[in-house]
């Protein structure tokens, strides 16, 4: 039998998807499971868009131009000029969903062994694609215990070698809803600069902001048009994971054309996707509103009841839709398997997604959870319940980690609740 | 500035597409320009697919199954066993069309520096995703004097080497036209169990034979379901190209395996798409043998006005809906520029696709050019027309290619027509 490739081999399973088979088998066993696991929103689709769909007067449906639809790249440029940032319809690669954009920045961007600085936790899936272009990823880690904010520069100057690339970050960050900071962005702004890295942005979470908070994108950084490669999506901005549509956007013409060979060698992004998405464009303010409004009451909702369950901590997310808790227990994956194998309570559970997954160096994260609040209030509520109960239950709580607060963490909470 | 990855560098762009800006120029000075370029099928898509997106009831276009929706592999899996083939819903996955497939296969079989055997001409942008894998295509020629059948197993085992990993063909082949035979297929068992070698096997023109030959699918092929990997297409099948809807098969556990983790790693398939693919899988019988009956009239035409035009030649293909024809000229680049250029007769030019992006060895096929027969007869009547016109005016006209057919081309014209 001939091989598979190493990469085949070496390429990371989904942490996310993992636990599937044990939900589907606590469903066929007649449990309701709450979950917490996945970023996939219960808000509606827009009319517009699913109308957009319906009305498409397309008697062949062909392929579309391989860096997306024209129409919809202008489109898009005045959304971006309206959000404050200025790239034109030419900067722009409609892509497969945000997947295949940082795909194609990491094919674009990393030779194999090079190597790109992320800080940790982070969406798995990127350690996925850079196993794909042969890439490393090199994590530097973020801390629950400081809220997940960015690792100071000189946590970066120390992994920075010849081999480094790029740094990537996700802002609102999957899967700490940590939001960076202008002065953050600006440090990186510097760092790029200095080591001439490419800086790729993952802001498809750009509309879920809380607190009045501002969001500052990496396209409004000055002077490092040619280092900045911006990731996007309308999954998650209008609920429309399905339609698998994204975004790579960069100013520097060389990434732009070196991504558009690989955008015509995959020919081009759906047709009926592009539709919807160019509709979901006319969706009115009130619709980001609205849904800002809803995520900002549950999230509230959310992180009151976990910090109020003995042992749990996690710290106040100003983005995106999720958040990372610390819990009294041994080790997340197990915990997360036993809320589905082996707990229940009035024929519910509960899942989550263990946090280690999320990590590179897979000895941090064994006592974290990513919890995603896109289940209304009253569903929260239950899951809520049902996390406590199973705390209580769970044969590998550890007393240690239900110790009350560090002063860190106390003045922490304090700051942002 | 950081510079782009190597990689990016040396991906070839597609000879497909980089003609674009001379055609579009041509249409803004007004020229009408018949497209024997791209295989675009004029075919309308079945009503059966559009009408079920029209009336799809999904008030969120969520995620689906990162293999496919469970659905449509179960409804595949019947289409299969409908032409001969074997394949349960675990051994496929869904994919964002054949291109896909294709990254998806050599990303689990191939490592950098890898080699993957391809008969040449072969479809251009499988060198674009070796170059994503970071592995090389090594091409083995096939010659239009001998109507491009498949090169014997002496060329191949020449080639082979110890970082030889797979053979990949396109049947019904893109661009020749060229229908593998039984004999042939069994020739390439025999040598991948020989060299344990992966078969990776293009298959998206299966429904596209003619003269009632026999299509022979790789997963026919006994005793080397760990080698081989089918790749398909709903595309030209449905005419249904933007819908981005392909497949993955093997009977290799190990190869959907690692492939399932890039498709976890970019989540799914398109919604829409599936939806539309799998509603196509109700078209009736006829649907496909009026489309057979109509590119059959289409192809015999084209070689028949082909092979009458002075020094034009053109072995007579039986599959797929592309034919290579040898034309008495310097440079099919040159000339296929220069009549977008420069050549026009009652306001209309003819746009063709050079063959030399066909070759990895790039100095073959500079007199060929690859002809898609995705137009009405009608059509094809003025296009041909204005070839012969644009072969007497062209100033890089060759007489050595005008010459009279060689034996072995009269005997290959008589043996085929």
């Amino acid at each position: 039998m001939p091989s598979i490739s190493q990469r085949g081999i070496i390429m990371p399973s989904s942490p996310i998807r993992k636990l599937v088979p044990y939900s589907d088998d606590a469903k066929a066993r007649g449990l309701r499971v709450f979950h917490l696991n996945i970023g996939q929103p219960d808000i509606l689709t827009p009319e517009v868009a699913l109308n957009a769909v319906r009305e498409a007067k397309i008697p062949i449906v062909e392929y579309s131009n391989s860096a997306g639809m024209p129409e919809y790249r202008r489109k898009l440029s005045k959304y971006y000029q309206s959000v404050g940032i200025n790239i034109t319809p030419d900067q722009m690669l409609v892509t497969c969903g945000g997947s295949e954009a940082v795909l194609f920045a990491f094919m674009s961007c990393l030779d194999p062994l090079d190597e790109i600085i992320v800080p940790e936790p982070f969406y798995a899936n990127y350690e996925a694609f850079a196993a794909a272009a042969g890439a490393c990823v090199v994590p530097i880690t973020s801390t629950i215990e400081n809220g997940f904010t960015l690792p100071s520069i000189e946590e970066f100057e120390k992994v920075i070698t010849n081999k480094t690339k790029a740094i990537m970050i996700c802002n609102p960050n999957n899967p700490t809803g940590y939001l960076y900071s202008e002065q953050e962005m600006n440090q990186l702004r510097d760092l790029i600069i200095k080591h001439d890295l490419f800086l790729i942005c993952d802001e498809v979470y750009r509309e879920f902001c809380y607190d009045g908070a501002q969001y500052f994108s990496s396209m409004y950084l000055k002077g490092v048009d040619d280092n900045v490669i911006m990731v996007d999506s309308v999954s998650k901005r209008y609920s429309e994971c399905g339609l698998r549509i994204g975004l790579l956007a960069s100013r520097n013409k060389a990434v732009i054309s070196s991504a558009l060979k690989l955008a015509q060698a995959r020919l081009c992004p759906p047709t009926f996707g592009q539709i919807a998405a160019m509709a979901s464009l006319d969706v009115p303010e009130e619709y980001f509103r609205d849904m800002n409004q809803e995520y900002c009451k549950r999230r509230n909702f959310l992180l009151d009841g976990l910090n109020k369950i003995p042992g749990v901590y996690s710290p106040m997310p100003r983005g995106a839709f999720y958040t990372v808790a610390r819990l009294p227990i041994d080790d997340s994956d197990k915990f997360c398997k036993w809320l589905l194998a082996d707990f229940s309570y009035n024929n519910q559970t509960v899942m989550l997604a263990p946090a280690a997954g999320f990590y590179s160096n897979r000895t941090l994260g064994r006592n974290e959870v990513r919890i995603a609040y896109t289940l209304k209030c009253e569903d929260l509520a239950i899951a809520l319940d049902l996390l406590a109960r199973a705390l209580k239950q769970y044969p590998g709580r550890t007393p240690e980690s239900g110790s009350p607060l560090t002063e860190g963490e106390k003045r922490m909470r304090t700051m942002r609740d």
